[in-house]
């Protein structure tokens, strides 16, 4: 490229004061220096690197899996996290429910004009330091800008790919009688911790949200518990919609055991407040899986030496009775149905 | 599922008079609703219809290539197509720009409170309508709704999966001397059509917005000129902006004919009246073909041939001269630089 060309795409962006505008969606020089100068910072990578409208990818070998989510939380940066490490890690855990290793990952941004690029920084660089914890690439990306008043900050979209592990079939279909339920993790910290900073709540300690890229644990749950029949986030509507989801699908009864499901007391006493049930809170680093009775014990072995399964506990069977229904003893030792969510869940919360 | 449950579900939803509301993209029931009454009337086919979090595809055989673009044009229904036909058209062309064949696309949707579900069924139609004219499928999805007034309507980020044709090798790095520069048709038409109807303009005629799909026209590229240099479509900037982008990363000059680049007279008129360059305005249903002399006649006839090519055209060279720079041949003579935008470009344009 000429001198002249290279000065005129070098002006450093302000980085620090800058706010977004419409012309850095414009697809012009602007752009092209959003992209180089914040975007190119953090994800840089071979195949981003070499600046084509698409991406090449090296060969994909097992099954190809693609999963996309729309990301419009409020607010963007909340406790245990922001709207860039929920995206990549939210992204990275529905590619693994497929039982997959999720390797690339697309990226698109839709910017409200004003924006700070201080905090379009942020949200970046928390981005590419989830992506590197996952170990996936950022290979390709749009960004476009709206008129202010009709955006809100950032809504970011990902679309990730990976490959299904060799000898994991996964589906919400295959539960069978029998099979144990397992979770990873207490239930019900990201949506408390959105709900507690909407509301401006505080209960003695900061609730955190639980987002983080669950792919390593899903490797070590392929690799101890090869038979896993189900993997799947309980993320909006909790653990209750997404067991009854399950149950539905597979056509199969869900007995959980009230006194086995972890929820931080922080959460709980929340919950109590504001008169919701943290098994229909939305979590966004936990996974269910739901295995065969003998790989039931080496699978929670596996989730808990795993990054983010310390607390991973068998919670539940899979019953022939009641089928479609989701059951649980409770604390006092009674029954009780575990229904669908009839009240409307909490809006934005991913 | 029990019979109980199915009646919970199958609740038909107001399609004619139904307005969204932030239950839709919360999760749960409506959203459920939304989903399969609305989008998979019209979207469904085997892979998406089972209905996982993400969508395991059939073996991708070349070279995997990937691309995104976030959709946020305005008005979201313009002379010649809508937010829906432009979402899949846009993104099966950036996958065909790469020499691949498009087969699968992911799609998000971020709906504003209080859009017309008659509205969306419109634009869900359109879509699926331009997805069977390119022979993609839209495989996953994901919707969320945000409050009113935080978004404006409609955006739609479409992610779309190929694999590059055999033997074929493009890349904007790759124009060389000799070359010759054919596009598939009028310049401009995209922005005009937009312009004209934001600002309440006519000009004898209505002016069409030339989005469409051109992978059928890629496929029949690769076949004639087997060693095609570069595939660029020029939409934001439009033909300027995208051969200033190929000068520069080819390191080569590139000479137009101004007399041999077909500009349709009512856009020709719409851009005279308000000061533009249809050179600069944006398309989204025209390619930039750069080839080796000895094949460009064969592309020349094969893009004509093929859909939306009737008026492809020879309009320049690829020279080892002033390299880095678009120059041009005026109708009067004259050589003239065709330098980068340096005004802003149309926001939400695409």
């Amino acid at each position: 490229m000429a001198e002249e060309k290279r000065r005129y795409f070098s002006t450093p962006i302000d980085v620090k004061h800058g706010i977004i505008d419409l012309t850095h969606g414009a697809g012009g020089r602007a752009t092209a220096q959003l992209i180089t100068q914040v975007f190119g910072k953090y994800f840089s990578n071979p195949i981003l690197d070499e600046g084509h409208d698409g991406a090449f990818l090296p060969e994909i070998k097992g099954t190809p899996v693609v999963s996309c989510d729309a990301h419009v939380i409020r607010p963007l940066f909340f406790p245990g996290g922001d709207i860039g490490s929920l995206a990549i890690a939210g992204t990275v855990n529905d590619v693994a429910m497929c039982g997959a290793k999720p390797l690339y990952i697309a990226a698109c941004f839709v910017l409200e004009e004003g924006f700070e690029i201080a905090k379009l920084e942020k949200i970046i660089e928390s981005m590419a330091r989830t992506a590197h914890e996952a170990g996936v690439q950022i290979v390709t990306g749009d960004t476009k800008v709206v008129e202010k008043g009709h955006g809100d900050g950032l809504y970011i979209t990902t679309t990730g790919f990976g490959e299904v592990i060799p000898g994991i079939h996964v589906s919400g279909r295959l539960a069978k009688p029998g099979d144990k339920v397992l979770i990873s993790g207490s239930m019900g910290d990201h949506g408390m911790a959105i709900m507690s900073e909407r509301e401006g709540l505080s209960f003695g300690s900061k609730i955190l949200s639980d987002s983080a890229p669950l792919n390593t644990m899903v490797e070590a749950i392929a690799a101890a518990a090869p038979h896993v029949h189900v993997l799947r986030d309980p993320t909006r509507g909790g653990l209750a919609t997404t067991l009854n989801e399950i149950a539905a699908q597979s056509d199969v009864g869900i007995m959980l055991n009230e006194a086995s499901i972890p929820v931080h007391s922080d959460v709980a006493q929340a919950c109590e407040f504001l008169g919701l049930d943290p098994l229909y809170v939305a979590n966004e680093g936990k996974l269910i899986a739901i295995v065969p009775e003998d790989e039931a014990e080496a699978c929670l072995a596996a989730m808990k030496s795993a990054p983010h399964g310390e607390e991973s506990a068998i919670v539940g069977t899979v019953t022939d009775e009641a089928r479609g229904y989701v059951q649980m003893t409770t604390l006092m030792g009674g029954v009780r149905m575990v229904d669908w969510l009839n009240a409307d869940q909490l809006p934005r919360i991913c």
